[in-house]
């Protein structure tokens, strides 16, 4: 089944490259961000890093430019000359409103509009399983199921899942949103057996996603090729992400240190893990 | 074909009145609160309104509360004691995004953020049909659908839906998303014979929704009984809401009106109508 | 969307005639075999009436012949030279294991083993809305959703409709399922103003099930025109039932006397009803 | 649920007038033809009528230019100013491969070959209920079910809605495929009593499709207000048709007529009627 | 797509544990039976072994506890103690309806109703194809599609699937049902190229439903990694089962001893194979 | 989700042999035929070629038999005596309608006719992606979404993909319509990395296809294991095509040679390549 997938306009949406002249990289203090520091490189002829945490000193072939998101003008500025953008800035855990507001919600709107006015034409979105993160564990979602958000941080990816939409519907801004699962060496307890990825599957998500000719707005869910799953990658196969790693080999020892699971614990029920236990409190 | 719909929360939801001790309006100064101010009053001992434009004075069981959405102590207070909330309030057409962000974001985090607080266990939202706006007119959408937002408001929209839908999922405050096409007292132009509804249909849709037992988190398109529709309405059967109303009678003075569209132009061919050529601009 | 609806058989499926020479009626003392003994006469030459219950003297064309659905010879007697059946018969409530199990299992069976050996090619059979009693009230269904029995009752009736539908695709047996809502004088309560069907609509169902030329396995829910719907009968308009009545005009009276609901007793949240809240218990 | 409906053009699809000065009418000779004549001119200045049975001579307003459809220098000057064109001519009933090759095939390509050519930029295709004429009585279709033919008549159709699919893709010519169930006076048996469409929904249909604003490539089942039906229009709703008759006044007549159907004749079974049973012979 | 899968209840589901104490293996002396006997006792302490026909003496950590499935009090008592069923028990061919209505309806209820009394929170259902097989064998479907059973034994599998559904949403029981293909040491015939499945693949799939974390009520086809497939197993990914054999390497084999099918014989046409043509007879 | 899938007719369907008699290769000549008729030798006693362009001499068990598919007189003499029929024959490249025209519309049309009339019970329809192409690339597509060719080509394919449908409803003839990507000893461009399909991997299909015991109508996309897909193969798992082979080998050639896509051109867009571009011109 297909979905209605074109911009309204019909103004250039620019070429696509396989090697960027300046790809930028926000969030890369974070743990994924370290990871892609170190390997796209391979891609790019400069790597543009932005965070809010400390970056070191640029390495050979490296920009280093730190940025609020919720800082509009710099935001803008540091979307300067840049091809494309792999966005892992902002919060990324749950976290009062505050804090999410400024970086995930204010801070994907001043990226996008930066976008938009330097002409920048493809963005990965490091979205979030915490988008539907609602949804059982017995449950195989796609990308087509609605959102469920499973607290404030998911919520906010939800926003700017439906933020990008908007700026490819109307402006021709390509968007990948990785609906990234657990993104650790290995998987640390039974739910990442279903929602981890390794590092090198990570950086082959990237990869694809980034050199995918034609991707309008797409979603794909980031995760291993696990035995265990709660989601339906069909719609994403355009963008020609084959995972080449498994949480399986990790089976024996996760289930050894959490033999038992509490059933009442809605942690261990629903694809959101501890996450849907948090939310807004006093 | 059915999705789930119940809260992780077991603690009570409460009852279901069909008729309210305190129900609060907010927006009751604007275009549909002045009709719904008129109309309400029927279905409950008290009429809490608020707004940021002014209200004149309380009529009788009427509580005139202004309070800026923005601000959430003030908000905090606006549902105190209150049994349900019509949310009309917060910005209604395309504007810049600063307030956007004040009165439709901040806003309707405030409001849920009260209702959990105060006890609130149910909401009419007033979305809108511009949640939906960039699927073209020759398309038939359900509430199933991807939303695809056609500016700033409409993305805010779209944010309300999807956090009613956590703050249901999470803690059980019942919500129906009104997608309102174009309530005026008769359909202005072509597009609207579509997306019209009367004002006598949109009481009857307010109130289905308020005394409908169940509505977890619903969502239902807000248009008459139009013989040109965009909208399937399948799966809001449960709401009750059947409209009495149609554009058909005002169809041959609205086409004298406009005989001949622009094809080239995509208000005339997306469901948003003029929504979609706003967005943001410098 | 379509389903596979024809039989494995190429033998003769019999004629579909639209007035019978003799048409059974089980159930025929029960609260609606009694509403259909006075109305079914005008379809047919002969009306065959059975029950265990007394359905006192044969009047006019009626030919009364009780029986108790387990006792397989007494059904294959019960079958001969009949055109059609409305089964009505069996339990109708939730009730112990041991009953449902005889009259509602046992009994099926013995029903369709008696039309396959006597040749009968057409059963209306009276399932249940409680087939699918476990979905929630904010939930629309239609006729090829999975099933969800809310009790034992529910449970027997999932039977009897994969019972007929292997009559079906086996022997060419044509079956209409009909999900009967709550047909009564009037809806009792406020589940009610979704699931109720008047007397004279159940007769426009019955009539229009018996007299479809072709409906194979087919599934309809049987309620009337209520704007308050939890089901989507597109999948039936083959059949040709439209209903004339609406519980629409009981709304205010039955509103009134059950203002308030418990939204913590699951009868009041799911489909089925008290039936919910039933099942096997010691 | 929805479906791409874009041309790939971002040239001018012209403007939607709602009263055209040049209406081209094939076909006008045939039944629906000369309903239609009498009809159109009400919806336009001039009605160019074009056929191979005599036209006898033009009324007021009225253009006959007799072209054979197969012959595409006479059709590409049948479309020369025109502004839209309800296209009925071609063969109408089943009939050997040449006649069908020539007039529907050939003709259907001529045809739109001269649209493109002469700007003509909406097109209402006479399509038949016999594209999909061998689903069973007891399934009920839309319009994104896969087409199954029930000969070489409705196999020609399915050609002109994949050919006219085609020319909006790639053309931005619109079109409306009527899907036309059985149009006479009155339904002449029981099949028809779900296929029937008065000659005054007809003219509501054509209607609808001539001024809709938007209808991309649209399919809609031509068929009256029946209580039986195979066909569900849900994806057809932005076209605006709301029949106002009915087979129903028609059944008793029809059902009296013809009161036992055989279900081993195909001709009862399949929802295209005698024509299943057509087909190339020797 | 999801579908609803909590339970109504909000006692507590226990916990899910990954080495069972006592683990109960009914059916343990039919084939499959003696396969599981082999290997379970990997998974638990104690195997407790069930069945009407001779099981031999208990091996270590072995109980040997003979019962009929229908003799309620006799399998009351075989689940106490118990932590989790693998019911293998019961009827597993087709046969007249007396033994698979004790055997295969009475007992599944028995057995349910012992679970819920011994507070016993999963089952392994060995559910069977012939739930559907009526499908046609160019059909691939899914545990969404409507069941279709070939025979008494399809359908009273059928009701198996229906009760545990029950047992889910109304007591928190949680099953797996494990529509097991064709598990013999190797493929037979044509048929089973698509759905044979490895005693190796038996077992993992088994271990996966009993020790993955959610279940709820869970549907999955029992098949080995065929290239030739019916079975779409999407909905069932979050169980991890994957298969490592395949019927592949058997091909020539099975092709040499079976190369022309008669396409008019129902067995090689339909997915339940040579059952489609038993059924009830006299 | 199934489809219905059975012929009208209770003839015989004749039997389904893993190997063959005589098999009829059309478009023997051609790229794809040349590949062919080397290795379809090992299926069948006799290859029969057919072709317009020159075949060469027959080899052993070969016959040659050149004829023009607009030849219906030749068309019957060509299925003479055969088994199967392997359709690569007429027009392969976009071209002006009168050769599409006759080669491929009039000469599927003859091919069936003879396959009807002399008994031939399995045909091989070399379809195209072109009956597809007006998808973009960033939309996953399956076998029952609707058809949208990219050209006259890709539209006669459509036409012989319905008229097959309608040649197995009516009459029992089996097909498998293969809708080829890309086959070339490897793929050329960017675009070709998701619709490439090996030589062997073609073989692979064709065989499959010729040997899988039903298939009814079925579609197939023709696609080597390929990382990027627009395709999903889930409704042909019956047929038991597992391609081997990957196009990702050569993906850093193949970018090498096309680093940077102009996104402004429909071939670099759409699903159907450059073919999107073509279509009638003057």
């Amino acid at each position: 089944m297909t979905t209605d997938n074109r911009p309204m306009t019909s103004a250039p949406v620019a070429t696509t490259p396989l090697r960027f002249k300046r790809l930028l990289l926000t969030g890369a203090a974070g743990g994924l961000g370290r990871e892609l520091r170190q390997r796209l490189p391979h891609y790019c002829e400069t790597l543009r890093l932005s965070d809010i945490a400390d970056l070191g000193s640029a390495g050979p072939r490296e920009e280093v430019m730190p940025a609020r998101l919720e800082d509009a003008p710099a935001v803008l500025q540091l979307l300067e000359g840049v091809d494309a953008v792999v966005h892992l800035g902002g919060v990324s855990t749950e976290q009062p409103w505050e804090p999410i507001l400024q970086a995930n919600i204010v801070g994907i709107y001043n990226l996008y509009e930066a976008a938009r006015k330097q002409g920048v034409k493809r963005v990965l979105f490091a979205s979030s399983n915490h988008v539907t993160g609602f949804y059982r564990q017995d449950e195989v979602i796609d990308a087509r199921d609605p959102m469920r958000p499973d607290g404030l941080y998911g919520l906010s990816k939800a926003f700017g899942e439906s933020l990008s939409r908007f700026y490819w519907d109307r402006y021709g801004i390509q968007t990948v949103c990785l609906r990234i699962g657990s993104s650790f060496p290995e998987p640390r307890n039974r739910r990442m057996l279903a929602t981890w990825m390794s590092y090198d599957d990570l950086e082959r998500l990237v990869v694809a996603a980034l050199t995918a000719p034609v991707v309008g707005h797409s979603i794909i869910f980031g995760i291993s090729d696990n035995h265990t799953r709660f989601y339906d990658n069909t719609y994403g196969a355009h963008i020609g992400y084959r995972p080449q790693d498994s949480s399986e080999p990790f089976r024996a020892k996760v289930e050894a240190g959490e033999p038992v699971l509490d059933m009442n614990d809605p942690a261990n029920v629903y694809q959101g893990g501890p996450f849907v236990r948090t939310g807004p409190f006093e």
